[in-house]
């Protein structure tokens, strides 16, 4: 047989089941709490925001294995299962000993992972009899992905997207739109959590967190009517470990084990799907494995940041979250990484950093876009900025794998594809691009008031 | 087994050859003339434009079979074999009997066909010792997907890109930019046939015809520098081949065969290789397949054109190719479709045509956006505006099964996403865009010179 770059499966191997790492974690994550009584949140207490099952999810420690809806199994089809890829090109380039191998999830119609939980989302919406949803967007991946998916379930969506995306990437908007979507600039005027920012902040670019508060009160305040998030949930990562769980028979196709997986990190959701599944040997003692969560170096969470209950969005709505996180109130820098412009991380993957089951790693956006370019020009895709970041922490392996002239076996997710991010490749090779520095001033100022 | 929608073979299965349909048609193409001598054109006579061996494989007309070089396989498996797709939710949507297959070749890394044949001829380039190359792009399809194949192959490019698309889609420029080439808007005043059409319409919004003019005109003045086309000529249709060889395996994959084959058409790139594998079993006498060509109404050079021998570029720099043409100084409307804005069809379907052997079919601009919308609702893809018109004929085809009762199987080319083509989404969606009707008259202006 002649050496393979690809390895594909069929649509057979789509896998029926999703994996919920809570189950089999030692120190389970804490619970969120409701912020009033500081009590634990139940699943029926999530009721009034999530549809049913999802809330079921989400507080769910003690199943391991979820099935998969057919109904969601057949939409998946659309685009599952994703390639996996032997970055050779890259290697080649780099001169190194390492095998750099990707998982590449930009093949999904919208572009990125985010459709694996857009999918039953809507579909669990569906349901319950739910007729309406929102959401909020950052870069646009989640509110696209859930756009398409709301369509293919027969839901009409309304999508706050954080405002800098919104004029950075209109065809983002444009493509919303033709799935269906309602799209609205956040900070709007159409909510009090909007209206309130917009009054203390008038040049405001939005941020994940805002549009969080404005998507939950619009949800709240019509009849019918849930919300969804596209990140930082369990119930999000339970849906993206079907990445992770595809990528694990992949790499038995190519009879091979990673040493080290990496996926960027924004509220957790592409690098709690591409883990997960591999940790899982980890934590059993079968494997030892490293885990890296590449961070924007301007938004540094889970390298800078405090593990504490926070609020998952900007005004308050949220439950209390645990989390590793720079405060709620933290407003990231204009980064074209839209979707990792977010202040906490999910409480799964800050309790296994807490535990030293996962490391972090924060990229300056110079090297992000330095990583993203050259991979265009070896493997071919233009890749989204998020997944830049996750691409360079490869790059820094493989270059110590030379270094240190170890053969060393790197797996990353390639989380989505930049076709639409043009203007800010436009921007570093026209050498606009600066990095952002954070203080520790900055950081302890929106830490302070806890 | 589970019922698929998919249809994927693994790197093995990409096929070994192109198939040279010349080789076995009973009419056989007329030859290219010299439009000095008017004598027949040799390869040699073409080395000056092209690579050696691009130029034998344009005038070969005996050898069915030509092996794919193995670097060139090489560099398809970054995303070759490409899906085939059982359209199912178009299916229901249109609650047709019919079974309506795609061949995606959206999920190239340049998002379309066309680097199905920007590798091989950047590689006999390099094999050449060729340094430079010109070429030209419409929609921006054909100069990005060269734009990523020179760079694989280590040779400097300069595109040519039609003003009107150089302007309506500018993340197709950073795309081309960010693999490293050059783009300069067409018209240009870089050279003789740029400034002389600038001269007399100075709101010229270019064409393919003139970008063409441009990019051979660089290519002759520049040493080591060769001119590459990125559809039209048979060397093209050959190298596109390997879309419609995949598919016949996957048609027997799916256990179907198709009775109607669909490509959209503007020189002929994406139509030529979804149909010639299947035409070549017709042909034969083993199988009655129905070949369709789906242009613009607004530039029916199949529908309404003449056959007769003409220029392939605006200025007369080509030789005289044996074309359905409206007439090579025949200025389009300015459809969305950029790669369809061409004013004539290549010899091999030119004389398909003639002989009855495929069809063609007309549809204005407003028919394709609708079958676009409902495509991307449905199937998730959002398709390029050249690539709606072979959905909008494949709806046709569907709608009639369902009329008469009858199980038809119709299989057509998605030769492109739109993802970079939002903008025309934005206008249809507002109600923006209109069609483009040509009088008779204005087609006889262009062709009465001859």
């Amino acid at each position: 047989m002649e050496k393979r770059k690809k390895f594909m499966l069929q649509e057979e191997d789509i896998p029926t089941q999703w994996y919920n790492i809570t189950a089999e974690m030692k120190n389970k994550p804490q619970p969120m709490l409701n912020p009033q009584t500081k009590e634990p949140m139940k699943a029926e207490d999530l009721f009034p925001l999530f549809a049913e099952e999802l809330s079921r999810q989400e507080v769910n420690q003690t199943d391991a294995w979820i099935d998969i809806p057919e109904e969601v199994r057949e939409k998946y089809k659309i685009y599952r299962p994703t390639p996996l890829v032997r970055a050779t090109e890259l290697e080649k380039a780099l001169d190194t000993p390492a095998h750099i191998y990707f998982k590449n999830e930009s093949v999904s119609p919208v572009g990125s992972h985010k459709l694996n939980s857009a999918l039953p989302q809507a579909y669990y919406n569906k349901m319950d009899g739910t007729t309406n949803i929102t959401t909020e967007t950052g870069a646009g991946q989640w509110g696209t992905a859930l756009a398409f998916a709301a369509k293919a379930f027969g839901l009409e969506l309304a999508v706050y997207m954080v405002k800098i995306s919104y004029e950075q990437k209109p065809y983002r908007r444009s493509l919303m739109q033709t799935w269906g979507a309602q799209v609205i600039a956040s900070p709007s005027m159409s909510t009090k959590a909007g209206r309130k920012i917009i009054t203390e902040h008038p040049n405001y670019q939005g941020s994940l967190g805002t549009a969080i508060s404005e998507a939950i009160e619009l949800a709240m305040q019509t009849p019918n009517c849930k919300y969804t998030l596209g990140s930082v949930l369990n119930h999000v990562a339970l849906h993206q470990t079907i990445i992770g769980l595809e990528a694990e028979k992949q790499m038995e196709m190519a009879e091979e084990y990673p040493d080290v997986v990496i996926g960027c990190f924004g509220g957790g959701s592409n690098f709690s799907g591409i883990t997960f599944p591999f940790l899982r040997h980890t934590m059993q003692g079968e494997r030892n494995t490293r885990f890296v969560a590449a961070e924007p170096a301007s938004c540094p969470k889970l390298t800078r940041g405090r593990f504490q209950y926070d609020f998952g969005d900007e005004t308050g709505y949220t439950p209390l979250i645990p989390m590793y996180t720079l405060g709620h109130k933290f407003a990231p820098a204009n980064i074209h990484a839209g979707g990792l412009r977010y202040h906490g991380a999910g409480s799964i993957v800050s309790q296994l950093l807490k535990d030293g089951l996962v490391e972090a790693t924060a990229i300056r956006q110079l090297e992000t876009f330095e990583a993203g370019v050259l991979f265009a020009q070896t493997e071919g895709i233009v890749p989204a900025p998020e997944s830049t970041h996750a691409i360079a922490a490869a790059i820094r392996e493989a270059k110590q794998a030379k270094e240190e002239g170890k053969k060393k076996v790197i797996l990353f997710n390639l989380s989505g594809h930049g076709l639409i991010d043009m203007s800010a490749y436009d921007q570093y090779l026209a050498g606009d691009l600066t990095n952002h520095e954070v203080t520790d001033e900055d950081i302890s100022r929106f830490l302070g008031e806890n």
